[in-house]
């Protein structure tokens, strides 16, 4: 227990019946996200910061510039993954953590992840200067890859924190131009041994996070923020086709094994299969649809496309999976093409931890904020950071549910409702 | 009339009953089609040689040299069209034409357009050899991008010299980089007037193409060369799918405009439309399929998809077009996606000129070889060069009917056999 408390810190770790004013800059925080947001690969308000571009690169000092203006110390892993630290008074407690990400996919907005991030910072400096000084250290965490743009796999930094993914699998890990995770993260200066990227489970005390939601349901039933009791299982698989090429005006129709085609029924039948497991819950998308030669009169000959499927429930997940095979083997048959699969990923669901969830409604009375509980299907680094670390999450609601477009917005209210409970929740969690 | 013929000119050019010995150097041949197929932009096998690329400046050089060491004078148009003539006795008649082109598209093979020009030469040495001398000057062309893969139009350069798109028209064809034919025949060294490109009806007397079939009639039937009477009218369309991105995870399937999804549907919609005319010659092809952003977790905002139409009759490949905006309007209702077409040609058949065809015939006879008449599905530029002047082609048999590949095969057999009817066909046209 901590000793020689405040007044306000009492009031703040153990939810005094008296509200405590604490102040959010939220005018500091917007500027923080716009200025961030310009860090970019494309033009604004386009976001795109593939991890260890020179986008990431400069996105990533600016904001270890905000954290040491903040007074925190910063230490980075050998896959980039980044720890701001605000010592507590006892610093050999295991440390509460905040934090999401800031790689952004291409043509993204300015908000997931960076909520979570700037957001997470912000939520420190509004304790501190409230007055408020924490039992337990509170780090920033900035994960590295989140997105799976790069490497075809999302959530690279914690999944390796959580050993959900060993150095050598990620080794192999290349981006579509050949370049390997050891080269690119040494080309973007973290040299440090793979093996030490691995937590062990309790080197955390607890983990919160901070995002927009993605979705379109806090802002449709008006409830305010969202309360994450479960992380939705994703799976996602690569697809090769291999049919037979030749020339568009001379190969004739009936000698065709046209690999686009092939493909085109395999989207359609995963979109059908996801569609009829009559839950609201399950979700298919083929991102990526690779044609080669890809030229106008030619003939595809091979044609590889990324899916992406998810479920609050791994077994219905799963059976959409196998309704995709099935179709895959008889359009592989009737066309006379050959079809593989690759399991990128196929992560189990996280369950939201019950003190921390528990610490996060105490908040929201505090802040007099309103919240529902719910689901997460977007999946997150807290999915990977519940193997080794009690989890939750806090959404915010985003205009129109809609997510990884330009278009994306949260409002300054929402954003300062978040952080507001945010930081009372770290708070809480601190003093424990 | 020529005048002082030799006894072999005579026998040549009027099929004198007695059969004349021209020697056609097939392993000299052979070893240039070789040395050629080396200047690629992928590594042998592939052959990849996209117009204006450094690939394409040394293959044109490479051919000049040839044609300079044949003693032929070498004329080059604003837009890279390279004209090698042999100067006949009277300059002041119209031409004799043969040629093709040696641009390749990505992932392509050693002998589509490169047989054409290559073996147009060695019929021109070949008759050189023999101590014909032609009345009419003979030339070969070798045209500028035949193939759509830059600038995604066919036959750039003989649709300009026929007039079929204009300078102005010319001019806005950008590459998928956004560099347009201005800047980039200024960067491969051509930078004279386009409007000069045009040519005259009357300019030539007649054009001959060797070409390989690019399809597998010629060698499952086993009767020989190809004479071909009609070249199919192709029709090439972009289309522009715009539905709605979005997370992967969070967007719910019921709220889902995904534009790759309807994409699937209509190359689909292509395929049964091109199958179900009931004519063997109606071919249909997707073979560009590109996806924006092209990211696995984020709902597809946008598709592009490049369609190849051919048939021998326009009407029935203008019904697959009309067939294919009907399946797009109920798409594009049904899944509230926006669907828009852009016409990149929609080209009339052409066809081949009698008196060609009969010195053809003719010829072959004369060389002790036999053929077909057929009709070519694939387009060639002698489709517009028979909008300026009497053309026809000469096919000879591939391998399995396949082009457009690395393991593209014709056997010196039967390019000895195409550029020995050829040579005699020159000399026949060039005594008229």
């Amino acid at each position: 227990m901590a000793k020689s408390r405040t007044p306000v810190e009492k009031a703040l770790e153990n939810g005094a019946e008296t509200r405590v004013e604490i102040s959010v800059d939220i005018a500091g925080l917007m500027s923080e996200i716009e200025a961030l947001a310009q860090i970019s690969e494309g033009d604004p308000p386009v976001v795109t910061r593939v991890v260890f571009s020179e986008a990431d690169s400069r996105a990533r000092a600016y904001v270890k510039e905000l954290c040491q203006a903040a007074g925190l110390a910063i230490r980075e892993d050998a896959v980039g993954n980044t720890f701001a630290r605000w010592e507590g008074r006892d610093p050999a407690l295991a440390p509460v953590a905040t934090g999401s990400h800031i790689d952004a996919i291409p043509n993204a907005g300015a908000y997931d992840g960076v909520v979570g991030v700037l957001g997470g910072l912000e939520a420190i400096r509004t304790l501190q200067r409230s007055g408020f000084r924490p039992n337990r250290s509170i780090e920033l965490i900035i994960f590295t890859s989140e997105e799976p743009t790069r490497f075809g796999i999302g959530c690279l930094g914690s999944r390796m924190m959580a050993g959900a993914i060993s150095p050598e699998q990620a080794l192999v890990l290349q981006d579509k131009t050949g370049r390997g995770l050891d080269e690119l993260r040494h080309s973007a200066g973290f040299t440090g041994d793979l093996a030490a990227v691995k937590l062990a489970a309790g080197d955390y005390n607890s983990f919160v996070e901070l995002h927009i939601e993605q979705g379109p349901l806090l802002e449709r039933e008006g409830l305010g923020l969202g309360v994450v009791t479960h992380i939705a299982a994703p799976a996602s698989l690569r697809i090769l086709i291999e049919g037979e090429g030749g020339h568009a005006g001379a190969m004739l129709m009936p000698d065709r094994h046209d690999a686009l085609a092939a493909g085109a029924e395999l989207i359609l039948a995963l979109e059908t299969a996801a569609k009829t497991t009559g839950a609201i819950d399950t979700v298919a998308t083929v991102g990526v649809c690779e044609v080669f030669p890809g030229a106008v009169n030619s003939v595809p000959s091979r044609v590889r496309l990324e899916t992406d499927v998810r479920d609050t429930d791994s077994a219905r997940r799963d059976g959409v999976l196998t309704a995709l095979k099935g179709a895959a083997t008889e359009v592989a048959a009737r066309r006379g093409v050959r079809i593989s699969f690759e399991t990128v990923n196929a992560d189990p669901p996280a369950t939201c931890d019950p003190a921390i969830l528990a610490a996060l409604d105490a908040s929201i009375v505090a802040a007099g904020r309103s919240a529902r509980r719910m689901v997460s299907r977007a999946y997150h680094d807290s999915l990977f950071m519940a193997r080794i670390a009690p989890v939750a999450m806090l959404f915010i609601p985003c205009r129109g549910g809609v997510s990884h477009r330009p278009d994306e917005y949260a409002s300054p209210h929402w954003i300062e409702a978040g952080v507001d409970v945010l930081a009372r929740t770290l708070a809480r969690l601190a003093c424990q």
